[in-house]
């Protein structure tokens, strides 16, 4: 048996249960968990909004993001052994639909998720495919290590095109928005712009790398890149906010030929003018969902690695697995960076 | 003095007039029109729509379409003579904005247009500076030689990514419609699906090429677009409508990973569903205005000089100038490819 | 007991034996080969030259183009049944090394090939991985379908850059060669030049779509490339002829920023002007081995099954299984386009 | 009259000299020099090497790096007025070439070099079209504004490709190669490995941020960069030192679909393994020449605004321009970074 947090039921929280320790299969391995991260989605998840109300299927463990190591193999497993220390993609693909024949296998036709749609890694041990695992370097902390799954999403989102020398806005100063300000910054970006709501997280990306601070309540956003870009405009946009209202300011401060890279999803439809925001300025938008896999890792793993980007600054909270509720109402007050859990 | 049509007064059509022969100024060159051609955008003007209104200054020659002779150059012109055969772009750019700077002059911030902000070229004789012609061989015919600057935003578009082997959709088969179809076509995709309302358009889309005909007023064009690609979407959809209710139905039908490319200017803002139909697919969606100078129209010259693309199924109207409001009449009943005037 | 062409020696030659049906593992299937093609490969290892005998292991079945019918899969084989109709890709892949996680799989450290490192297909039936087929529409001839993965080079030479409205010389006319002559023309370059000495294979070329025949050894090719660009030379340079002189040629006759793609395999280190045929000129040079898996075989199939290629005119001769050495000659002579076996 | 460093006479060496202030067209602009930098191409021409002897026309003063200040302007000069303050793009363009009409401005067909094919800034003064300028911001120090222009090879060479989070090897550690060090750590390189005969070199390449510093007079290139990647090999290499060997080293040390970039210019055709070290590795090779006009300059000018580059360390001499035989005995002996001189 093993310590682990269940969504137990169809409605608000989780639980602290003892469930079995998990079986594995031919391919796969059994990891045991060393820090396992709060997710946006986990959180989601645990508020129990329309979205899981649609997607998940309690009781089962949730939580996607972890690193920890290898204790057990199946008998066909060649590239890992006991003592391997890994995390893991999230995303689990078919292989064979056109997506995955092509080599996007971030956006294959038939994902399923980790910790979403199979049970995940909040508790002492996780089963998984091989095929899904990264291996991490032996001198990395264990909270970096768990948080690479969601830099992976802001690695992807602001390396979707070039960086160096251009200007860079991140609207949204959540994880992955603090996250994406460091990578653009180690990436080269002349001017990184962060814009957020929340005073304790731009001061969170300024400590990340930001040269400039917009609060979107405070001043007029497009007014701001504007007059910081000599009225041209930014080159590129990161959406990371998912609010209407912000992601129209990010069409409006985008520079003619720019980029606009969304990773963000907003509730409802968008009104987007398209004629004076898309075509006239011949932008180019970008959906982004997921890692490529596993290109982004191999980023990610090295601007870690090297130092380029230092995640230290944004992961604001460490607790016992325990207290995942506490780590839980952090996340809702927006009063944290990232919260790492340890069981 | 020469035969001009004149758009005359605020309001609704336009007048053939006697106005002076343009004069030219250092690095100019007057040109004679053997053939000049109308676009949608002259009919907005003639029809004087809201954004006509707002934008242009009656009274002045429009059009922007045209092939012709060189007569008269310029004391400071040096790579064009008396004689000459050309064509030109018909977007004056100023050359010192980040965009010009940047060698993306279609997007330049600071664009005029030819025949919308200045004199254009419905007339016996235009005056251009050098720089925006384009030098036409000899043995093309000067309607062909006329279209080609619609043409370029048929080619910007659908050659703004890849499309041999791949399924492409074009939504709209208006004349720029119709020509991205042969475009399609030429450049290897292995299937062009064609949607409009029009069986008149349909009809001259597949004599372009097209290899499925969805008329989209008696058929479900998404459920018919995933029929023909084994459930999984198109690969490229070139959005040529303007119509939200179409380009809802090109996002619904693109596969994930897709590539939709926007040059049609919608009058009002459109609601996108973002998170479905952008960010969880993985597309990436283009803005796309004008063409890229020049290299879209060293690509459109040799298409045509090549056979790759053969226009000649879609300009169905050969009018003297005299008969402009005929030509007019035709592109407001839809009952038409594309018009070619002769001065 | 099935009918097979085994490597027999370390010599010249193969032989014609009654070998066992091959056994197949979990995640295999056995295909009963309906058409099998000869690749230049199989004739170097017919002929047994230096690279054959530091390469391969005789006594074995070579052999690695084919089309067939699945007989049976194992027991862990879950996209493929009886019955299916498939060809192969042939590249064996580790999947773990920083290319195959990078989604590079045709590139991998640790690449194996069907046929030479492997029991290949010139025989009744063959043994393959699941995850290596490839499914080929039903109304797919066998001959084509068997002729797919060399096309897949063709175009994976070809499409690694754009071509529509570029002038493409295609140098050297062997069976890769001339599909690359269909596929610039299907892919809508303006120009299509052949190059080669041997006028039976500019001959199939002038079938494929050349649009300019050059026999290398009456006409000075470079001259020619030039006279047939205005002077400015070609676009794109595919380079399938592995000559020293004919690669140098190659390099002269390409324009300032164009693409030398190379797919051939000089046998010694080439002399080649870097200062003035590489950096002055600002070009790229692209070495292209295999296909893009699987990103490439959906291009072959789909330009193949659209008709935007049409392979027929280069497939000269079809022998029975037993008739291979007379394929072998041809082939050794210069006497065919492509020969396809019939077990 | 002004002073100017003349190339006096068809042999080694050159005179300080007086000559008239240069007078300027319509189109033009005079520039009071501020600072002026020594390139490798000036000591060619200091030296009289066979390129040089074959090149240039003395008597004439030469030089092409520098910074300063308007003070004329010709009448059609729309731009720039006095006491604006520039640099320059040193490569006067055609604007009519395929390469100029398709925006690859820096691979004209009919390039002519300021200070190699005309009048230089070696002086006091220089003369320049308008359009070749480049506008600094107020508070750059005039020495980094003259060393934009060969930052410009540096940039372009780095960022022709992606560098985030990868390997980058530089070879050949002269001005333009720590240069290159210093952008591609600013861009993210996860590593930089330096290579060069001369530690004092290597010592400035360090300053600059190399993460690895190779001697390859003392270890074995190769054998050290597979070290320093797990035997995988660099995934960029930068050859900037024009032997043979250290190339053959770079392609040797290049991993599977890898990018190759050359800036250097080997006297010499170069022996290339074609077969094993482009194709069967499936790399990428770039000749690089110049700087994409402008958006290389918009990359420089903003990696030094921001701060992301700074060159200090590699600016290591500063003379009067009187004394520039020391500074080309500095650049002879390979005991400086850049050498600026001050008029």
């Amino acid at each position: 048996m093993m310590k682990a947090i269940v969504k137990h039921h169809r409605g608000e929280g989780a639980e602290l249960r003892e469930v079995p320790v998990p079986s594995i299969g031919d391919q796969d391995v059994l990891i045991k968990v060393k820090a396992t991260s709060i997710c946006g989605t986990d959180v989601h998840i645990y508020n129990w909004d329309d979205w899981s109300a649609s997607r998940v299927n309690p009781p089962y463990v949730f939580g996607h993001e972890f690193a920890g190591e290898v204790v057990e193999v199946g008998s066909k497993v060649t590239n890992y052994k006991k003592g391997d220390y890994v995390s893991a993609e999230t995303h689990l693909v078919c292989g064979h639909c056109p997506q995955c024949l092509t080599g996007k296998f971030h956006i294959c036709e038939n994902t399923e998720i980790i910790g979403v749609d199979t049970q995940g890694c909040f508790a002492e041990y996780v089963a998984l495919p091989e095929q899904n695992l990264w291996r991490n370097p032996a001198d990395m902390p264990t909270d970096i290590a768990s948080v690479q799954e969601p830099m992976g999403n802001a690695v992807h989102t602001v390396l979707n095109g070039d960086v160096a020398g251009k200007s860079v806005a991140i609207i949204g100063c959540g994880p992955i928005g603090l996250m994406a300000v460091g990578v653009a910054k180690a990436a080269g970006a002349s001017q990184v712009l962060a814009f957020d709501l929340n005073p304790y997280r731009l001061e969170l990306a300024e400590k990340m790398g930001a040269t400039a601070l917009i609060n979107s309540a405070e001043e007029n956003p497009v007014e701001k890149a504007n007059a910081l870009t000599n009225g041209h405009g930014v080159d590129v946009v990161c959406e990371m906010s998912g609010h209407p209202v912000a992601m129209d300011q990010g069409f409006k401060m985008i520079t003619n030929g720019g980029r606009m890279s969304i990773l963000s999803l907003p509730t409802q439809p968008v009104k987007i003018d398209v004629t004076n925001d898309i075509v006239f300025k011949g932008i180019e938008v970008q959906g982004i969902t997921g890692r490529k896999m596993y290109e982004t890792w191999q980023q990610v793993s090295r601007l870690l690695q090297s130092k380029q980007v230092d995640l230290s600054p944004m992961i604001t909270h460490h607790l016992p697995l325990e207290d995942f509720e506490k780590g839980f109402e952090l996340m809702n007050q927006g009063k944290c960076g990232k919260v790492v859990l340890h069981p």
